[in-house]
């Protein structure tokens, strides 16, 4: 029986999503969780493979139950061998076709910046942080030439494991509230540290540093010795994954569990 | 040269605000950094000694500053020192009259209750949770007993120091959004615990268990045995503290700052 399961975390806390010899991820975490509930050993596969302290909303995983389990089980019963940083947040039986990560069409990011000239504390390690105010429509022209389908060489990590660098780039807002700037994109897939490394070059735009031009020029030239620095992980969440409606799961993750402030 | 300062910090990391001698309250942090900035052993007063697991958005404190310094450094030079979950975020010159504790006519809390099957991860620490639906109108109905000037015996600590148990409660608004609770209290000064027990009162109406009669008895009791107990501090938040306009100073936290999720 296939399970999948949506998931929220704190990244701080973690090596990031993949396993470890070191065992401080939440793959790992999760994988001794589910097991403990199983009494077999169980791992899992996940939708997106996110990077040590960044932050998930909703994270989806799948694994194949050895044994049968009520749904709540494998929710509130994981959820009590779970650290406090890590919860599944619901549990649903899915068929065989379902792979958490082959059979999502999209992922949905979400990166929190603010600007001030001190560093935030409460919501350190939470939120990305630049020391000035940055130009939001100077950012949103630039944003606007990363959309559509694309090569995305300039904004790839070195490391990344992606097969093609081509990925379509369905969605770049840019909202703003009080010095708090919010970026919200979905593609298809995303390269290794593309968000991180798209947000470096949208405060470049932002400080003035690089126009509408010189972000065409980026997108371009295929290189990303060209970009500017990839931006620091702590503002970054994973907030949903998008399924064929088929597998009726759901797709963002619920509001009640998104909002701190205000 | 009095100074006052504004500071945020994330309660997770200390022993409460008050100096201990484990040395791990955010009173140790401030005075230690702001002695290296001095070069000489400065001490600090606040307007609201929190506990342990208690946050601040703004708490107010002053000192007298033995060296002459640009504000600024009483800023960032202080941030240098602190750890990442405690910033200053303003610092003012005031004159020697002023007193964070004792000039302050008034102190806001918040409290923030996640109502959802699942505890919270990603916030954990930073909201309260209980696991079912509450009534709001219920809680609502309850808290305006609440509301004026009171014995407040009934949600004083048992350790409480406050010279008399009479406060004036002047706020006590519940405001809800899918699932979160919103509590905002303001009064001249709280009792040790004032807030959590208050909360833990109102959850008890929440779900039923506690109506308006019953908390009016409450109340009329004096009696810190009768009432329910003292809700977890995770969700409390300092949010501000009131002082005469003489002093010019900010009374509420700056809004980007306040800000995370929407």
């Amino acid at each position: 029986m296939r399970i999948a399961l949506g998931l929220e975390y704190d990244g701080r806390a973690f090596a990031g999503w993949q396993t470890q010899p070191s065992g401080n991820t939440v793959q790992d975490k999760l994988n001794q969780a589910l097991s403990a509930i199983a009494g077999e050993s169980i791992s899992t596969l996940a939708a997106g493979r996110t990077d040590a302290g960044v932050h998930a909303l909703m994270q989806v995983v799948h694994f194949d139950a050895p044994v049968s389990r009520p749904l709540n089980a494998w929710v509130r019963g994981v959820n009590a061998h779970l650290p406090p940083s890590v919860a599944v947040v619901w549990a649903r039986e899915v068929s065989d076709e379902f792979h958490a990560r082959f059979s999502a069409f999209s992922r949905s990011y979400r990166y929190f910046l603010l600007t001030h000239p001190v560093r935030p504390a409460l919501t350190a390690g939470r939120v990305g942080w630049y020391h000035q105010p940055l130009d939001i429509d100077a950012m949103r022209a630039a944003a606007a030439v990363l959309l559509g389908k694309h090569d995305f060489s300039s904004f790839r990590a070195a490391e990344c494991q992606a097969k093609s660098p081509l990925k379509y780039l369905q969605q770049l807002d840019i909202s703003e509230s009080h010095g708090l700037i919010r970026f919200d994109l979905t593609a298809d897939a995303f390269l290794h540290h593309m968000v991180r490394n798209m947000v470096g070059a949208l405060v470049y735009a932002g400080k003035g540093s690089l126009d509408v031009a010189g972000m065409q020029a980026l997108l371009a030239a295929c290189d990303r010795t060209k970009a500017p620095p990839t931006f620091m992980p702590d503002g970054l969440y994973l907030t949903g994954v998008g399924y064929p409606a088929v597998f009726d799961l759901p797709t963002q993750a619920q509001p009640e569990r998104l909002t701190l402030w205000r």
